[in-house]
């Protein structure tokens, strides 16, 4: 086989570093939440960037058993008590564009709309209207605004505002997403930035690619799963979980026949 | 279905609290590694024990992608570029007590030696020899002592050492490991504590159960699984992957006959 | 990296073989069952063996979208459905001990108390109320005995015994679990065989070792999990599925003090 | 939580049913290959139909230890030994687009073009010449076309276009991946329909959404990764598989400075 090749980590018999950094040293002095920026970029945060990532991995880590994540890593946990990464796997895997995944694709209409301003010499407001016409006539949700439950007030939006607001790094991103919600309030309806639209936009000024909107999902979650898997570990007989089921295919048949 | 019960979580219409903490408040004043002790203990960590568990999740979080979990995760991104979530759970499921459990194995058995020196009045001395004289006429290893390749120095160790020292947090589980290593020494073969035992003491003396060393190998290593998968992502062609391979199997056979 | 060996698959750029048997050939002339008790068994199954391993497989397929395994899956599916592997990979994580795996637990009984009846020289009698003793007196369970619901007869038993008595191959795996169940009525209370231990004493007897037993139930298991993820992808709406929960922990604090 | 509904599986305490067939009753007359059939669709097969839809079963279901998913599921099996589900999960969620896939792509093209036919009045051989030139000037590769290795002839090709033509199944998918085929050849270059093209178009002949040809592949690779599986527990030591790494990243540094 070949070689395969990386430029994160660089392990030895005796150092290991991660993009140059001495994980020992990093061990004594910086956060989990540093070397998670500085696995998926390519230097250490500033503390206000460390704070804005700080608060997004708290804000998705867990909503509860009833996630649809949760709930995949507690059946797990339910058949099978041999395997915890087994269980976390298996509440991972529940994670996709329609689950933890309205964060990338924020990100990715943030990065088109950013390209098109820049490359089409529009303004923001401009390709944001574009945008959202766009997405109009081709009966498209825009990722990122709206509740899935209007009387929803979502606690967590508004604190990932301030904060971007107190770190000072709200950038061209925040600013596109701001011309968005607008647009969206004047051709369709109002719908107010939701926290995927939120954390997309600080991820997106603070450099990292789209895909980075599902990982730090993932990574955020992966911590609440673990306590969600302890929980029904220590707490709960296994095989525990009952679901209602309602048959309405077809009629019992013997050789093609009714019987 | 009956409804779900839990502790950890209290998610309604307006808030959102991690036992009993609000999750806005934590997302402006806690870092996710005071999120992680939260979720899988009943209160957050001082700052001494967040440097611990932040020195803990930067150790074990990524050794490079010929890891077992980051080739594993590098497979499924090479194979199935359609969900992130896919690849990182494929990196998680080859975690388990060969891979990234011998931290749970050895706080098993430091609980183990802690609780019989308390019922059984012994010294912790005592009770560490009793633990090495038995794995020893059972011929089992005992997690957390030993190197796989002699000559490594694996530079976390020392590491989690100083940082254990320095917390004065140092409990009856740094003191068993340190029994059982002298213990090993006299009467198997000088075996030094590995990163492995130095985590599981450090997370015995923070109070958590023994299965928390494998959980927190996997919230730790998911960070390194998903950078790994985005490298792969952007820098490596689908299907590139290429492993050789020998069939020492039977010949060819037809109807039971060699062909 | 050093070559992989394997003594199942022999590839080469124009052959391709499964423990010697051209795949080709066995395209033309096999069944898939065929190929499943191949690829597990040294050689192919004779017609009366593969009926019984159709009937195994085909018994375990599904049980609907309630149970675990099709529940994870679902969930899955309902979250992420850009990939139908992670979705099927969910279901399949909750198969274990307590899901899917009662039948290696009574193989492995099976297979402790032939080679106890052989080397120890006692009748299978015998080494069934020995092997039931130490069940009641360590207050363990049998696997493969006993229904969840009382009322419940599962209409599976009584063909796969039906089908081995037919297929006359019944041999001491299926002796053995008939005198362990003369064994728990007499010692314990009466506890019918049941879907697992008919299916353990067959595989038993057709020269299986016990994880074959979890691993033909993931096999049939996952045809069903295919057709439930398709399903769940043709009729339903993405995060559909509701959970409803209760918090029963601390109750609202700051900094420690009730709020 | 709301009723989960099903149309395939009709479970009660003394009865079960796929799609209104008794289970017992399959048990003893059916195949698995039947039931696999039976869930992906609204009846049993025909004796021709069983066959080819075996030897797409058989077809794919291992091709060694190299593919990415039996190396994936190797990779779990030989770093968590505590759940075999784990080890074949891994493997299931490497198959994606790029591996396993080209079956599903290649029927979403026959469904395109035979749907375009029928609308459009335009002969098979028009519609292929429409998608080929589509593709050609869009630079997307065709899947279900052409080898990876040039010199490769890949054995089952051959058998699969044997049998459906034995089996007088082929219908407009056969013919219209010939029509590719042909235009492919004159508009592009010389290009074979593969294993992925040749079942798809049986697939789509047997009356199946483009999404089986996937589910398909999932179904049969599972019982080779079982089998891969069972081989690494039984032959392999843990941790035995070392992958060697080159790091091409960027030196040491030092609060910024290089060391």
């Amino acid at each position: 086989m070949e070689m395969w090749r990386t430029a994160i980590v660089d392990a030895g018999p005796t150092h290991l570093r991660v993009r140059g950094h001495d994980v020992p040293t990093l061990m004594r002095e910086a956060t989990f939440t540093d070397l998670i920026f500085l696995l998926h970029h390519d230097r250490l945060p500033s503390p206000a960037e460390r704070r804005l990532v700080d608060a997004i991995l708290i804000g998705v880590a867990d909503h509860g058993p009833g996630a649809p994540s949760s709930a995949a890593a507690r059946l797990a946990a339910s058949g099978n008590r041999q395997s915890l990464a087994a269980a976390i796997g298996a509440g991972v895997l529940t994670i996709g564009d329609e689950h933890g995944g309205a964060g990338s694709g924020c990100m990715e209409l943030i990065v088109t709309g950013l390209d098109r301003s820049k490359r089409g010499g529009l303004t923001l407001e401009a390709a944001a209207r574009l945008a959202v016409d766009e997405a109009k006539s081709a009966g498209q949700r825009l990722p990122g605004f709206g509740h899935r439950v209007h009387t929803d007030v979502d606690p967590r939006v508004a604190m990932l505002f301030t904060l971007a607001a107190d770190a000072n790094l709200a950038s061209n991103g925040m600013a596109y997403v701001r011309a968005l919600e607008e647009a969206i309030h004047d051709r369709i309806k109002p719908l107010p930035l939701n926290i995927d639209g939120a954390l997309a936009a600080i991820l997106v000024d603070l450099g990292f690619p789209p895909m980075v909107g599902k990982l730090f999902f993932i990574i955020g979650r992966v911590a609440g799963l673990s306590a969600e898997v302890m929980e029904e570990h220590t707490r709960e007989r296994p095989m525990r979980i009952k679901i209602s089921v309602e048959y309405d295919g077809v009629p019992p048949t013997r050789d093609g026949e009714p019987v």
